[in-house]
């Protein structure tokens, strides 16, 4: 099963290192917790609306935009964890005989 | 300020009615309680990880499907709620005179 808040933490973090800003500084700008954004950023924790809105505002990212991020990293996820069909009605038979 | 929880709520509610089924038909079907999906469609509660991932496999949607309609959503009230730059510094200059 994918969980979408793994991946937002994933995406999340991705794009706080992508502009060189420590978990602290983030915190800092964004007016949460160093705990609480580390919990969000390793998937432990479920990121509230208003959260997410106040990290986005701080990253100077739109909240979109780290939505559309989202979605093909779970898409990708989701390629990767669906069941494998293999061909058994195409398998030929095989029949014992002592013959 | 976008509210993830409140386009998420629309996002869902639109899918399932899309379905024809009721609050009731897929709260059994994903096995969450009425209340708690009704007010996670109304946008009032964050939905959890596991809701989420329970409620796309009862409408037999990928979440990554869900979380594009999502930003595409978002996108559009991000846009309806920009501020409006007004043009002050091309603004012409109006000068009183008695003249």
């Amino acid at each position: 099963m994918v969980l979408m808040r793994r991946e937002l933490g994933d995406v999340l973090r991705e794009r706080r290192l992508a502009q060189g800003l420590s978990l602290r500084g983030l915190s800092a700008l964004a007016a949460v917790s160093p705990g609480y954004l580390s919990e969000i950023e390793r998937g432990t924790k479920e990121a509230s609306s208003e959260l997410l809105a106040s990290v986005c505002g701080a990253l100077d990212v739109p909240l979109s935009e780290v939505l559309a991020s989202l979605s093909e990293r779970v898409a990708v996820m989701e390629s990767l964890t669906a069941p494998v069909v293999l061909p058994v009605s195409g398998m030929p038979r095989v029949s014992a005989s002592a013959a």
